[in-house]
């Protein structure tokens, strides 16, 4: 079973890992990091720093691709060659799916006019501006696409896709593996938990990043 | 803050990631990922390889550490000098900390004596053998030593983190920054939650694992 992640500079750390960690732990899996060249790929924060196993070209067709979100999302939703090979990649696969922003690549591809699909709290109207129907659930599973809500959200999208594959006992086994018993020190994970400031403060944050972003 | 995250060959990608993601957050957080030499390591599951920003003669002080766990940490806990830099770094740090069995190395360096810490479920008689005193605790934080259970525990022990440095407003925003509301599909994440079956299951893989690992 090949799982195809893509990379592009400033993705999120998390978003591609919270799948991989889970999807890749399926007997037989055959996980391999793509980015548009064989080079290392930065995240959003800067240290982390990834060598991608394949190129664009080396890969044309994958059972299950993810796509990461992430502030360099939004260079993708216009990158010809990227959304080309999501296209192409898509064409082949079980399971189309995305983390966090990365749902907004998918629908700058064209691949969620009409489909109800998720991402970051604060970018739902990036998502419908791309003809999807954003919903606030944390993974939307319709048809083969499966749309991830911020960040860590990828984890919970993991684990239900391997269910849906490797059935519910795999589910299970790979959670108790990665020993997946969350426990937050707080309850302010989501708009619908978090305190007015608090998001206010995120918000803000977030603004702030996509100023920069847009002068530079 | 410069917050130093120990890279070695077969380490578990997300043990790394959840405290990379959230503490390196913090406003002024310096995060870099730290190698024996200054090369590509691989996670246990092969496909992810990340570049090393550092090697172990390049830096000699951290404000943070983080020593993730993984089946490579097995050769960690009798490689000297891994453990000698661990021990420097930690003359050094506010924080020393490890996810999964990242403490088992911290106890090989002779940093748990008689310290309450945790480690992933199935590896508590490894901790205890390093002079440990292993919890069923999610989060230990002892002094400046500061351990989570398996795998996933790291982004806990992360959040937890935050809000001592920079207090609990940071660790909420952070927290809906990377929306961190898990709502996994199973409750299987633990042994005091997961079937007999399930947990016989995992036992067994990991079993296998060692078993091919001696082999090796």
């Amino acid at each position: 079973m090949k799982i195809a992640i893509a990379l592009y500079d400033r993705f999120t750390a998390l978003d591609a890992i919270g799948p991989y960690e889970t999807l890749s732990r399926i007997p037989g899996a055959e996980p391999v990091f793509v980015g548009c060249e064989k080079r290392i790929f930065r995240t959003d924060l800067g240290a982390l720093a990834v060598q991608a196993g394949a190129s664009f070209a080396d890969i044309d067709r994958a059972d299950i691709l993810i796509v990461p979100g992430g502030p360099g999302s939004r260079a993708m939703m216009s990158d010809g060659p990227f959304l080309d090979w999501v296209r192409k990649i898509h064409a082949t696969t079980q399971w189309t799916t995305s983390v966090c922003t990365g749902s907004t690549i998918l629908g700058a591809a064209g691949l969620l006019k009409g489909v109800d699909a998720t991402t970051h709290w604060a970018c739902m109207d990036e998502l419908a501006s791309t003809g999807a129907n954003p919903t606030g659930e944390r993974v939307v599973v319709r048809g083969k696409i499966v749309t991830a809500a911020g960040v860590s959200a990828g984890i919970d999208m993991g684990l239900t896709l391997v269910a849906r594959i490797a059935g519910d006992e795999a589910a299970k086994a790979i959670q108790l593996g990665i020993e997946y018993d969350p426990q937050p020190p707080f309850d302010s994970g989501s708009v619908t938990k978090a305190s007015p400031d608090t998001i206010g403060l995120v918000a803000a944050m977030l603004q702030q990043e996509n100023a920069a972003d847009a002068a530079a």
